[in-house]
């Protein structure tokens, strides 16, 4: 993984080298200012929540350029015209800005901004791509994952899809960022090791397929596992193989169904285990489960007491993406602090450092945000962006992942429930302040001065 | 990313540790066959293209668990009835089995075996979550950007996704796979490195927006990358900021539109471009793009020279899974080979080690496919699965990148276009060979019998 790794330089998009080396050659080493965001939120989502900072920040602390990797970008051709005091540069290379964030575990919605990063503006520009795909991706699961302990109603879900995951490192991280949605726990042993996640498992197929007799591979498994074992009931014919369960007068803490018809299978399975006095012996279902397929077993009475979810939850499947940018806004210079927006057709950015300020209505609940200017003031708001780093370094240690989760459920509960349904949630209603579109308009302004200026 | 760490094997399921100790403690030390494929592809692609196998055997090389992760499972509770004899096995773990495998950059279809892995069954059962992740991430980002590569009919396509990927190591993997599927390049410049991928770049909105006038940023970027520079012309107004490229006498290598309706912005920035005598510099598109989007503007006659592909290519947005299955087809027993297949009533597995049969029709497009197996001859086919590991050792160096690519481009062409259509696409066909029909009937009939038995 990359947290591991000594070297995270290069770790990012071609431009973001080229833009830095041709600030370092013309002497821009301005500070600025950038805001990383999600424009707006899936058509699948109504809210989103944190999680992934703890990476970035390990990664702003590390990012390093090491000799192999200057190496490799002074071979480049498109380097061909950089001085070697560039490359110097780089070896030197520490990320040494200040960064305020939303703390991991927060709801947070379209435009909101998660993190700030003030720095100057070769560095904060160099960690553009590490920071995005470490955000987005775990709040993105973690997003995936508030919704499906949601349906799942206090019912334990665990995480199972580091094997349909983008990759290693991706099953890792969607471990983690499950957790913090409230997972139960995870398969994924590494993720359990790193991260200090509970982790669980059953026995597959294989096991089962492994030996002569079904009943054997239950009686092995069974005898070792005494307290943790779960029996997978559905290689050949499930109701079958709860009969030999019960005739090996096997107690099993759970068995486990992972196809056919869920409903009918675990109400069936339930009767035969109740009759049979296995009252204690829970049932847990898997098999391409998501937040609605879970929600639609529960509706319709089903005995089912955990859920393993995979696919669905680890690459967040009905929206696999967020769109997350990073956009300047603000930047020094002779005179001054200016403040920068772009105004583009189709995708206007707000200028200068803001807050999300959070406004409960005292009864418990959020009524509203507010993404204002850094600067401004209300009294009965709560500000999400907290300063997390100075001078490059952690001003506190970060939260375990125990409080990270315990931090999700309640701010979770804390939104209206209308705008957490999984189904055509009310949006939570997100506006941006008179000072900010001011500020905006202001700038707009002096833009089109500027063009004006250019053009006559 | 995994590749580089020392100890991976905790990058895995719970249950594939839990059955292990089950293995251990009852001496079950047979050989067993694991075949890895993908069950049915998704409703958005006709074909796959394989990729990934170099990170699975990278991985089966150095998979080992250390000091550190052997404690860490010592202190789960699951353990508690494991003999300490597991955990020294653990500590000598090595990969010591045999794998065939279908080359990197090959075509294949639904029920294929992408890979089999012969082993003690610890061995191959541990392994699972790894491989599956691998190789099926990467499979089904070179697919995706097969299609991308496709509709871009020979013009230039480069991979942008890094910052939506599904975290750093998503990103790094998406730029290998990518590449093989026919992309020109990758933004990721640490693929670039570690791959030896070329890499490409522009610039950010930022770099515009930094400098007070956009032309300042276009001069001072021309200067030093006056054969490779990019401009963006996009941050504010695209027809204006052409004006000024034009005005100023800059030369750029090309033009980037990033937004707004791209086949008429594209049209009057080529004509502006060529009144002004720059016929040379090209225009480069992006902006969530995608092989329908692609093929729609070249359809419609965008003079768009190359493309920037990010999220839709890094995660394969429309189809971000592949249903990928590592299941056990024999074992090893006192009476020889047994073949294992899995009965339940949606997926039958097929028995026994197992052969892709390509037949070619003669005049340089493939006919179809057969499945059977391992030990079927067709002396006018072409087995796809080759001896690629043998005692945990790779038998031939891996092939270089390019090499890959340059397959995975020839091949492709061999599979008949109707099957290779971007919607709509005419399904390859694949069958399952007499003789395998018919192993798959004896061992249904094995089971059943088995199963009768029990129960007499």
């Amino acid at each position: 993984m990359a947290d591991r790794q000594k070297h995270l330089g290069l770790f990012t998009d071609l431009y973001e080298l080229t833009m830095a080396a041709a600030y370092f050659e013309n002497q821009f080493t301005a500070k600025a200012s950038f805001e990383l965001f999600v424009r707006s939120l899936p058509r699948e989502r109504s809210f989103l929540l944190t999680a992934g900072l703890e990476q970035a920040l390990e990664y702003l602390e590390n990012v390093r350029f090491g000799e192999e990797e200057i190496e490799y970008l002074r071979r480049q051709p498109v380097f061909g015209h950089i001085s070697d005091g560039f490359f110097d540069y780089l070896r030197d290379f520490r990320f040494t800005g200040e960064v305020w964030a939303v703390p991991e575990g927060t709801p947070v919605f379209g435009e909101e901004p998660l993190l700030r990063v003030t720095a100057p503006i070769i560095q904060a520009q160099v960690i553009e791509t590490f920071l995005l795909s470490s955000l987005t991706f775990q709040t993105m699961i973690a997003s995936k994952a508030a919704r499906v302990v949601e349906a799942a109603e206090r019912r334990n879900v665990v995480e199972f899809g580091s094997r349909r995951a983008h990759g290693p490192g991706a099953g890792l991280l969607a471990a983690r960022a499950a957790y913090i949605g409230g997972c139960a726990g995870t398969s994924n042993v590494e993720a359990g090791r790193r991260f200090g996640i509970p982790v669980f498992g059953t026995m597959a197929h294989s096991f089962v397929m492994a030996y002569a007799k079904e009943e054997e591979a239950f009686q092995r498994f069974q005898q070792l596992f005494p307290e943790h074992g779960v029996l997978l009931i559905d290689t050949y014919d499930t109701l079958a193989a709860i009969d030999k369960i019960i005739q090996k007068k096997l107690h099993p803490t759970a068995v486990r169904l992972d196809s056919g018809d869920l409903l009918d299978l675990a109400t069936r399975v339930r009767q035969k285990l109740d009759q049979a006095g296995l009252n204690q012996t829970r049932i847990f279902a898997s098999g391409d489960l998501n937040e609605f397929t879970i929600a639609d077993l529960l509706a319709r009475g089903a005995p089912i007491d955990a859920f393993g979810v995979g696919t669905a939850l680890a690459t967040s499947k009905d929206a696999p993406t967020l769109g997350g940018v990073y956009k300047l806004v603000d930047l020094e210079s002779e005179t001054g602090i200016v403040y920068r927006a772009k105004f583009s057709e189709e995708k206007t950015t707000y200028p200068g450092p803001k807050q999300i300020f959070r406004f409960p209505d005292g009864a418990g609940t959020y009524r509203h945000d507010i993404i204002g200017r850094q600067s401004e003031k209300y009294s009965d708001a709560v500000g999400l962006l907290e300063l997390v780093m100075r001078d490059g370094k952690r001003i506190a240690p970060s939260p375990c992942i125990e409080d990270i989760q315990k931090r999700a459920s309640e701010e979770l509960k804390k939104i209206p429930a209308t705008c957490r349904r999984l189904r055509d949630a009310t949006p939570y209603p997100v506006m941006f302040s008179k000072e900010l579109e001011n500020l905006l308009a202001t700038v707009r302004q002096q833009t089109l001065k500027v063009a004006e200026a250019e053009y006559s």
